[in-house]
């Protein structure tokens, strides 16, 4: 197979962390016989600093010509504390989850046995835990009209959704039920809010084509405290871009730590694979940071856009190994045990390759 | 001293709870000499059925009568299920918060050791978590207009904010942490939306006032995730109304159960005091339901409406102490251990009298 890929490493530890995620690539590349090509692009401050721009016109254009996208993270702290800031880094995320049509976020929520000890929550409330999250990715408050009155003193986003986006979100969700636990759990807040009553209203309608799969409707203030409460009653979690965004990061705990999660960004064309940490800039450049989930990223990668499903579960069976042999980076280690054997993302990265 | 309270039963477990809730208020009235006088009023799918509003005029004239107010739960699985009703209960408390001017949600996550088992955090993860939330409640995108196109395939709400609305729960929020742990946590995502930015820009300005209070920003997706890590690191939390509603009914899995919390919204006017648990029509009418949020509500009131710190006192004491005695309804019974006595919502209601 022959694919090109694009690494758009972006801010913090985006580049650290994608390294890693390259480099599985290659492994993968040359143990299978595939001929992957890679090319690099800036996003992000890293964006901003080089042309101005957080989606620069090249990266685009790289972009669409590309085959996969793996990314690593974007912002920078010096924007989230000027909230009066023009130009910031993530309207490179957003415009290129626009331009690109990657309306479906996927995230799962997969639970490594080693690391169950590593989650505030007890063990015994996470075993089992296997959910699929499906967040809209190009709707909602994100995209809506933006508005600031001329004396600044009032400001306004606005909150929609057109039936077509509902749908084909919706679509997905339930095809991705359908070979799963059958079982989809949609989340709005119907009982305030008509873009969710719309939501509701099309879910509804899809869900009658799919009589095999259990829907639940439930509020998003439910949704996040049953999370807590009893992850396992969720299969597929199909929900808005805001409200998916609450709720994946949350989840994010019951995986231990963010640095086990990917997330894969699909649509009408080129897919668009990501960790869902941050650019935590705190430990950035300090060989600290964790890069499974950007090696996680490309699993799904060769899974979803490839269909490389060998090649995928090859490279979770690696890190189940790593973590089997007791290999940790700071932020998945229990501190309350001695028998972790902490590493940098090097080291990590190394010992998931070998 | 004088008092005229309203209650508000409400729908689904509200009026069992809350007669629990006003026979601690009349016990108390007794035992401290106060003379307590009682009105009742409906509101939501019970004003719906009796007179097709679920704001009865009359209701509202009575609550901006009174002194205070006792409200049980809103809401009914009817509506939820039926996107496209205009008449819905939950108007009615939206209305009532937004005539009685009731801008701040106080929602106090406190722990009662004998409860700790009860949640699916870890103990040593909950243990000495204190969190006061303020949640703005007459604002966002609660409030913003609401539109559906006339082909009713486009829906929207508009989150919108004005600098005098952040400025006034702004406030409330440092004058509480400053005689609190001196430390606040403002929740947005600012690097999304516009209404965020404002609300920033303004948390930002009136922390220069309380150069005593440790500030920090957090984006809500972030907070989400932090308050499962690591709720013991807020102490205050501020933030928009919508943010409040998921964050709160999230970290109410920190107290173990919903059954376990109570809220106070305050502003220009009379107070109103309401558990956050729903209506929970699922064990209506049942005696199931957990009576101690109601009970805390009262307690919540006479502290912060009546100024009555010892008698407030008096009813958290005799909580702590029923649950010492291993007394448990059945939310908050710990299932690993057959030492609870499971009661009722009645012979809770009693014990916690006693
Ligand atoms: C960086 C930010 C704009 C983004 C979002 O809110 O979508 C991030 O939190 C995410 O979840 O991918
Ligand atoms: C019933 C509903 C409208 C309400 C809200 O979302 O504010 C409830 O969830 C709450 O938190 O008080």
């Amino acid at each position: 197979m022959k694919k090109h890929i694009l690494v758009i490493p972006g801010d913090g530890i985006g580049p650290e962390v994608t390294t890693w995620g390259k480099a599985v690539l290659e492994k993968i590349g040359q143990d299978y016989g595939h001929e992957f090509t890679f090319d690099k692009a800036l996003m992000g401050h890293a964006g901003i600093e080089a042309t101005g721009n957080p989606l620069p016109d090249e990266t685009l254009a790289k972009a669409k010509a590309s085959d996969a996208i793996l990314f690593g993270a974007i912002g920078h702290i010096k924007y989230d504390n000027d909230p009066s800031a023009k130009v910031r880094p993530e309207q490179g995320l957003l415009k290129i989850r626009k331009e690109l049509g990657l309306y479906a976020n996927l995230r799962p929520i997969m639970l490594f046995d080693e690391l169950l000890d590593a989650s505030s929550l007890k063990p015994e409330i996470l075993k089992g835990t296997d959910i699929l999250f499906f967040r809209e990715l190009t709707g909602d408050v994100y995209f809506g009209e933006k508005k600031r009155s001329e004396d600044r003193n009032t400001a306004s986003d606005l909150m929609i959704y057109s039936r077509y986006e509902v749908e084909r979100i919706a679509i997905k969700a339930y095809e991705a039920a359908m070979v799963r636990g059958k079982r989809l759990c949609s989340v709005d807040k119907a009982n305030v809010l008509e873009a969710s009553r719309l939501w509701r209203e099309v879910v509804q309608e899809i869900a009658k084509q799919y009589p095999e799969v259990e829907t639940e409707h439930m509020f998003i203030d439910n949704a996040a405290m049953q999370l807590v409460k009893n992850p396992k009653k969720f299969d597929v979690v199909l929900t808005a871009n805001l409200f998916g965004d609450i709720l994946t990061d949350e989840a994010s705990q019951i995986a231990g730590s963010m640095g086990m999660l990917a997330s894969a960004s699909v649509g009408d064309g080129t897919g668009f694979f990501e960790p869902i940490h941050g650019s935590a800039h705190d430990i950035a450049g300090q060989d600290k940071a964790n890069p499974l989930a950007s090696i996680l990223s490309v699993a799904l990668m060769l899974e979803i856009s490839f269909g490389l499903k060998e090649e995928a579960k090859k490279i979770t069976d690696a890190i189940d190994k790593t973590l089997k042999d007791g290999y940790r980076t700071g932020d998945i280690a229990d501190t309350n045990t001695d028998k972790a054997k902490i590493l940098g993302t090097t080291a990590m990265g190394q010992k998931v390759l070998e």
